[in-house]
Order: C-alpha cells, then structure tokens, then sequence
C-alpha cells in the first residue's frame, strides 16, 4: 500500500495506551459515518449523522452486535474543517484496556483499517493542513519535556520556520525567472538580470542558509539537552555534586501528579532548558590504569559535551594541579564550542585560601560545597550564562537533522551558482545549481517528497497522531 | 475540606498518564468559564463562553500570561447535563506530559484545584446524576479486563442493580406504612395489616435478599477472575500445563495493539471469563518437609482456590495413588464449593492404559500431553462448564463486598422482623428492625451516606474520573 493513499478509513487510540478515566479513539476517512452509524446508538432519537453539525458532541452507546460496549461521546468534525482534512470522528470512552480493545475491534470489524504511526497526521500534510516541517514539529512537540524544546517545537508547528524556508525559495524563485529570461534570448547575448542584483541575492540566500545552518547547534541541544560532563579526580565528589543538582531541581519541580520528572534520568531543566548530565563514571577507571577500554569511552563521553564541570578538592588542590590535570585531557578540551567551568569542592573544609586563588579567581573558578548544598546557584547561573551566550535572536531555528542536511545542500547548491557566474560559465548551468536549490528547501516543506521521506518522517510518530 | 464540598472548580487530566497522541483535561464546576476564559484564545473571533452552544467544540490555543502553551480542542457542557451536573469543559491538547503539566499548571495558577482520584464521579453522585451503586460500577467498569467483568460493571453502572435494590426497598416503605398505621391506633389493638399479607412480603425479601447475596460468590469471581490451583507431585509437569494454558489463550488474542494481555500476570480468559491462575510453588516445598512455613502458605493458597486441578502422571500413577495423594489434602478439598479436576498428564508416553482406568474415566478424568499441548481444549472446557453451573438466570448479580454486607445486614433486619411476630412482640419493635433494613438498603444506592463509605468509595478511582 502506498503512503500516499488515503482512500481508505482508519482509527487508532489517540490517548496514551493503558488503563485513565477516559480514553479517546479517532477515526478519519470518507466512510467514517457510515461505519460509525452501525455502532453507535445516540440517546437522542433525532440524531444523525448528516445532519449533525460539525464541532458537536453527542450521547450514546457503541455496540457491537446486540452487545453493549460502553456508553460514550462522540465528536464530529466534517472535512475538511478536521485536523486530517477529512471526516473525522473522535470516540470519547470509558478508559478500560478492555474496552479500547473492544471498541477497535468492533470498528475493523465495520471496515477500519488500524491506523500506522503518524497516520493521521500524514493524511492533514497529504490534505494540504500542514507543510512537511509543521508535521515534523507535532512529532517534536509530543516528544518535548522541557520549555525551550516546546516551545521550538509549537513556533515550527505554527509555521515561523517553514515561513522562512518559504520566503528563501520565493527569492530563488523570483531569481530563476530572470535567469530563465535571460536564457531564452540568450543567442542575442543580452542580459536582463543584474549581476549585482543577482550577486546581492546571493549574499542575502547565502547569510540567511549559514545563519540557519549555525542555528542547528542550539536547536539540537534545545531539543535533545545541553550535553554536560561532570570530570575530575576520584573522592573529589563527583556523584555527590550530580546528585545536588538533580535535587536542586527536584524541589523547585511541582508536586503535581503526571510530571515527567522521574522518567528522565540524570537531566535538568533549569530556565526551560534542559541539561542532560553525560555519565562518567568510566572516568575513575581511568586512574587505576586497568582498563584501557574504559578510558577510552570516557574520552567519547567527554567529547560529545558542551559544557564540562572539571570538580577538584579545594581543600588539596593548586591552579597548578588543576591546570595539570586538565593539559592531560589536551585537545579534547581544546574545542573552541565546548565551555569548561572549573569548580572547586569541599569549601565548607576550607582553612587557607587555596594556592594560586588568584588564577582560580580569573578564571571564574565557582567554589561549592557539594554536601552542604553551599553555592550550587552559582553553577545553575553558569550553565545558563552558557547558554544564552549561543542563543541568536532570530527566531527561527533549526532543531532536525534531516533539515540541516537540506539546508546545507541548498547552501553548497547556492555556492555552486556564485562559483559558476565567477568563472562566467553559461546560465543554463547556474540554473541547474538553483533547481538543486529550490530542490532542497522544497524538502523541508514537502514540496518535494518521496515516499521515502515521509516513511522516515511518519514512522517516527506516535500511534493515534 | 468536607467530601461534599463542591464549591470550588477542580481539575484533573482525565486520560491515561504518560505520553499520547492527544490528552484530555476535564475541569468541573462553577468558575470554569471564568477559569477558561483567561486562559483560551479562540480561533473564531466570534467566541465567547456565554454564548457557546452545549455540547460544541471549539479551537483555539492555551496560553498562559503571554506563553502559548498549546494548540487545543475545548468541548464545553452546560449544567446540568454534563458527566458532573455541573458546568464542564473538556480540553484536548498535544499529548505530551510536558503539555499536559504546563495546562494544569496554568488551571491551578487561575484558581482551580487539583481534583481527587474519583472526585468528578463523587460530584455526579452528589448532583444526583448517579446513585451511588452505579457510581461504584464506573470505577469497576475502568478497571474491568474481561467480558464478563466489564458486562457486569456495564450493567450494574446502566442501572439494573439499583433497580432491583429499590424495588425491595420500595416493598419495605410499603410494609412500614402499614405498621406504622397500626401503630397509631394501637391502644385501640387494632390490626390494620394483614398478617397474611406481612409474611408474603417477609418471605419475598428474604429470598430476594437471600438471592443477591448468593450471587455474590458469582460476581465476585466475575470480577476479579476465577481462582484455580494445580497441584500435584514434583515432576507431573505443573509448570508445563500452566504455560501450556497461558499459551493457549494468548494465541487467540487478537494481535492489535493496546491489548491489556501483558499487564496481567497467569491469567486466562475464556469466553469472556478469567480464570485467575493461584501461585502453588510452594507445594514442591512441602514435599520435602523442610518449611511448614511455606506448607501452610500453600494450604491457603489452595483454600482460596474455587477450582483445583490435580495434576498425575499417567505413566506412573494408578487411580489409588491419586486417591491417596488427594485425601492427604484432606479437609481443604472437601469442600462443597470447591470442584476438584483430575488430569492426567504425559498421555503421550503412554504404553498401556493406567491402573484404574475405569475409576478415572468415572471421575471425569482429563488425559493430555502438556508438553505437546494435546487435549488442552478439555480443560479449558472443564473450567468453563464450572463457571456456567454456577450462573443464575436473574440478572442482578452482587460482585462489591460493601453491598454483600447491606444485604446480609439487611437480611438479618428481616429476619428479626419475623422472628417478633412469630414471639408477637410489639410492632413498634418490628419497626425499628424495617428501618435498619431500610437504613442497610439505602447505603447501597446512596440514599443514606456518610463521609466514610464516600471516601472508601470515591478514595479507588483513578484521578480524572
């Protein structure tokens, strides 16, 4: 079956799986009604289905056969004023398992397909709801569990960044038709389009893809988490500080049932941004030299973070046992992208200032006391500081891979073109390099799809959306 | 806070926790309009909650302060024809726990609160939507996993208990009416009430009373599944049978996602029955005479069993070897209520018929292979002519301890009754043993509550119901 047929009519529980109060199952496709008739008996006898107003809610039972169900509401929404474009309906049920079950049996009995994952929300971007970066974006918002990652998942659901993709293919657009003219009396060896027209648009498609391109940095870490590792000798009080952190959180998160708190390990929202603590314990091992292995994976670890807390014993340590320690992690601090804070532990133990204070100080060296909870703020307002520092004001931003990938063939496309003109080659080969481009951006939105794209897109939705 | 307060407007996600395509919030009460509608924005300009049609949906965006947190469905239902009686709306929003927190938040932040687990279904209790019996089935009906249960709860939720309950109630207003006619002119020693007429009436309730509290022991089962024991000597292959059992059942599950199979642990379920499958581990124990501990743990388990089977193994054992084995279990077996299977196992290796084959097929013994999951059908029948012995023809049928108790309490008032005219005790006496049983029916439909029996009731719902 293909991807794009949606000639059929499907149905999916569409609230989270297991057992609630209630429990919502939605159908979409043009047989809705006709399927639904057979089941659903409505506690008003005037009740029908082509006469009942789209938006309305209805009383009734669903059974199969003489069998009784449950007792329901159903919702109608009549295409294409639905969330898919089509006709939909959405079955508001007792929450039981069993009665899901039952319900969507009765309903494939009828005729419904079960609907894959996405399914639905494939049908509204087929329909012409959604561009393909707005479906993307449902996907994002229901995976979202801090502030920042929603709140980049609803702006690209609204459409700011399919706009911007938009507007950026219109100027390519607009700069096609001239170069197209200039083609077609291209044996008169006229040109109709300005070089420096056509050189400012370049500039401007060439800032506004780079600038987006640059933003895929925040709005990965946005979406997965600020990657932090936390390093430093043994007993020096690592897991002690993790462990402060994590608390710190856990009593400024609400006490309110359902909070997502506990299914992430290890994370932190602070500000509406999450930081995702990489584990490191492999570290230690490292120092007893045994395993080689260990070590090695610690140095993976320490390369995907952004931000490294190196924690020494301020009570032991000099600057220069701490600049020593870290000169031996060499070039993998040396990363320009990745912060390093150095924090110094065990404060509450302090009898003398430590030796080289002063260099400590100009390195803004935050001293803590892990154990006695003492100055953790100062690291919260660190890991925020960070953050903000790469934050761009434009709004859109770019948080998915599969459209980073697009936008940097459209750049290398745009490149191409300006190349071309310098090396005066002919303008039909500047046009092929701007199809490419148009190509690309038109990825994003799903201008241009395959069934590909969107198998990859839709599989990673959840069932019922 | 009082149980019956409903002053206030409360607050609760009404679909299953975690992570979903959508959620539903459902919000009750006086102030939802209000409430909502600092917090909605609607698509439509035209919108306002006053003029909003009952039973409409209506799109727009959550947002709290100037943060839009979500694209959202609100339903709204007018008091009183709503799930509570009250004023209700319903919001449906992006089914990520982010979401649904950030919603909640906003709700309580304008003045809701948090709703108790149960406490929309107590609010429809008190405003009379339910009475109280069939408050109880709707936290049955969620929590019912198989037909019989969920048609049970359907049934007992539809109002068919309720019905009968009241009818025998309604007998008993009759009969005080004329009691109490009698005792207003007692001093004039006449009998107004037909003596004839009081013991037909006697005899009905108590067996209708007698009736239902019979029934029990079938709803109970009904409920929580029937419960069987294997037991059987080391090495007849017990374990082989219940994985062979459970295995059975499993490949005719349908295969559709959201089936409950997983959660519930060695239970089966056969035409609309479950059949709850008793740990008897222990009993391999008591063969080797180490812990008696775990000897009378297993006499318990086989106590609460209504079904045993007694697994042999064909090959070795003769009918008089099960006979004795059975009676060293002595007294637990013997009772009525119990029915015991024989089965006898390793059919296939078989070489010749068993000692006391006659003997076996009297007692309606089963042969199979466990290990090659032959006549395993048998069983399942067995089990199921079991269940259906035991089904009465009237529909009411008691399954919740609370209501056993009125009844009995009930039955006992009755019989006091009799017991003074038979001793010709004053009627006034009489009377007072018709009002307890009144006082024991009415707490089962509601009519007489305290805070206690609420609480019990209301304290086992799930949030959002």
């Amino acid at each position: 079956m293909a991807l794009n047929d949606i000639t059929d009519t499907i149905c999916a529980l569409s609230t989270a799986p297991g057992t609630g109060a209630i429990a919502v199952i939605r159908l979409s496709g043009k047989d809705v009604y006709t399927i639904c008739s057979k089941l659903f008996r409505a506690t008003n006898a005037d009740f029908s289905f082509d006469t009942a107003l789209p938006y309305s809610i209805h009383h009734g039972y669903i059974a199969g056969g003489d069998q009784i169900i449950d007792e329901v509401l159903i919702s109608i929404f009549k295409a294409p004023q639905s969330y898919t474009g089509e006709d939909v309906i959405e079955i508001s049920c007792h929450g039981s398992e069993f009665i899901q079950q039952q319900i969507l049996d009765a309903l494939v009995s009828e005729g419904c397909r079960l609907a894959k994952p996405g399914e639905f929300t494939l049908r509204a971007f087929l329909n012409g709801k959604f561009d393909l970066s707005q479906a993307e974006a449902v996907a994002d918002l229901i995976a979202s569990s801090s502030q920042s990652s929603h709140d980049l998942a609803l702006a690209q659901m609204r459409g700011g960044f399919s706009k911007k993709i938009k507007e950026l293919r219109q100027k390519l657009v607009d700069f096609t038709s001239l170069i197209e003219l200039e083609l077609d009396f291209s044996e008169e060896e006229v040109e109709f389009a300005s070089r420096t027209e056509f050189y400012r648009l370049l500039d401007d498609l060439e800032t506004e893809l780079a600038a987006l391109i640059q933003s895929f940095s925040l709005g990965n870490v946005i979406k997965k988490g600020i990657p932090v590792a936390i390093i430093g000798k043994p007993n020096v009080g690592k897991s002690t500080l993790l462990n402060t952190l994590l608390n710190e959180e856990k009593a400024i998160v609400s006490e309110i049932p359902g909070t997502t708190r506990d299914a992430i390990e290890d994370t932190i929202v602070l500000e509406g941004f999450s930081f995702r603590f990489i584990d490191t314990a492999g570290l230690r091992a490292s120092e007893d030299q045994i395993e080689t292995m260990g070590i090695d994976r610690t140095w993976t670890k320490i390369e995907e973070a952004s931000i490294i807390l190196y924690l020494f014993d301020a009570t032991r340590d000099s600057y220069k046992d701490v600049e020593t320690a870290i000169s031996e992690f060499g070039e993998v601090l040396g990363d320009p992208q990745k912060r390093l804070i150095l924090i110094g532990n065990k404060m509450d133990l302090l009898t003398e200032l430590p030796h080289g204070f002063k260099k400590f100080v100009e390195h803004e060296t935050i001293f803590v006391s892990a154990k006695r909870k003492e100055n953790i703020h100062m690291i919260a307002e660190s890991l925020l500081k960070t953050v903000k520092e790469h934050q761009i004001s434009d709004g859109a931003v770019v948080s998915n891979t599969r459209h980073l990938e697009a936008l940097q063939k459209a750049l290398e496309a745009i490149l191409n073109v300006r190349e071309g003109f310098q090396n005066k080659l002919p303008a039909d080969l500047a046009a092929i390099d701007i199809r490419q481009a148009l190509h690309h951006l038109g990825e994003i939105t799903g201008e241009i799809t395959t069934d590909e794209i969107l198998g990859n897109i839709f599989g990673r939705f959840c069932i019922g959306k």
